[in-house]
């Protein structure tokens, strides 16, 4: 059994104004859970787990702090705390990273025009934390980071890669002395582009593109030479494919 | 009004061994229609559309052949045969293209074991579109072609590229004597490998990667070299990655 409150407080999580007003958000699954746990790379408060999951992971849970609350409940509750449609196993309650004080612009950084889909962020992430990358800075209108979609569709990369939510317009036209450089139809092509050292790599969304105001403030247009006919190419596929080129 | 044995019948056109027996499947929304009517890419048998529609694209349906029937339906209707969550003002019923007869290693063709979500089966097709890859081979176990979320994620590239279902094994054993290459995380670096001018390119299914007996057919393994940490990159990534860099 779990608390009516209880229940409420962790439903309440699955709400971005709420989460944030807590500094808490939601990690479910026994893979990406036993991923946070053993990595220590976010510090979970409470585990909300199915017994065989406890029983299963003695060893892991012997060696957590002492501040982490492990409840065990049966099937219902974690039904209704869940956020995903097949409920599984295990549910954390883990705090929020502070987000980025400072962008360095000496390493090379996303920079995401109204990525509005929460899979199309997650798999973006990913890409980022393949590639190296360190730090994401969203519009406003991207989807929320701790998006229990977003989330999930991480797994541990969400952990090491940072964010930043701004106006974009304000913060390129404060980061005017770097190399800003965007994804277009009539740039020129990722493969003559080398390695870049720096900068900030703007993504647009996809059926909009990065809005004109932001647009305008791209130093460098790089194109993903089409060789068929098709009208255009996912965000997160076009994000991978610029970084396979201009990381390595 | 729409008769309940031709509302059965559109239904029927959801499900895979009904739509195979009819030899049609369905094709959504003003966009991707006004796509394939206006590039004569398929052939369409009838049109399900809302009067404004009619209206509005006079020009494009006075070019059609005879044999297109036009039924001007209302909204009430369109929810009925509609396949999208939201329905969108036209519906198209379109032949199916036939599968390739023999497929040409001399061109380079993809392979996909095990691409279940419909999702990412229809970003694959987009990718290959762009990349001007003509033929795709699919295990059994991928989604089909014309799953309404695939058709409807590919837009005009659905038309554009030849499909192929097969057993992997024997169709890989039957082209021993062509390249077979396969995304791995053991094999050489994806930029190391230049323009490709054929053979067969392996993609796995994201959980479980590529299964065994496929890969112990594979001759190159290629790697999308991993500069920071994530676990894995989503198999139409890693697949829009390796086409950029073996195909331009």
């Amino acid at each position: 059994m779990i608390a009516k409150s209880k229940l409420k407080y962790i439903q309440s999580l699955g709400h971005k104004k709420l989460r944030d007003e807590a500094d808490l958000f939601v990690v479910e699954g026994p893979k990406m859970v036993a991923e946070i746990l053993s990595e220590k790379l976010l510090q979970v408060t409470e585990l909300y787990a199915l017994l065989d999951w406890v029983t299963a992971n003695e060893q892991l849970l012997k060696n957590l702090p002492s501040s982490v609350v492990v409840h065990t409940i049966d099937n219902i509750s974690l039904a209704k705390i869940s956020q995903l449609t097949t409920p599984n196993k295990v549910l954390a309650v883990v705090k929020q990273q502070p987000l980025i004080a400072t962008i360095n612009t000496s390493q090379l950084a996303l920079v995401l025009d109204t990525i509005q889909d929460p899979g199309n962020l997650g798999t973006i992430i990913r890409i980022a934390d393949w590639f190296g990358i360190q730090q994401i800075i969203c519009s406003h209108e991207c989807a929320d980071r701790y998006n229990p979609k977003v989330v999930q569709s991480t797994m541990g990369s969400i952990a090491r890669v940072g964010f930043y939510y701004t106006n974009l317009v304000d913060f390129l036209m404060a980061n005017k002395q770097t190399q800003i450089y965007a994804a277009a139809l009539d740039g020129m092509s990722v493969q003559k582009l080398g390695k870049l050292a720096g900068g900030l790599l703007v993504i647009g969304n996809e059926s909009k593109g990065i809005s004109a105001p932001v647009m305008d403030l791209v130093n460098v247009r790089i194109t993903i030479p089409r060789i068929g006919l098709a009208e255009s190419l996912n965000a997160a596929v076009a994000t991978g494919i610029i970084l396979s080129h201009v990381t390595m």
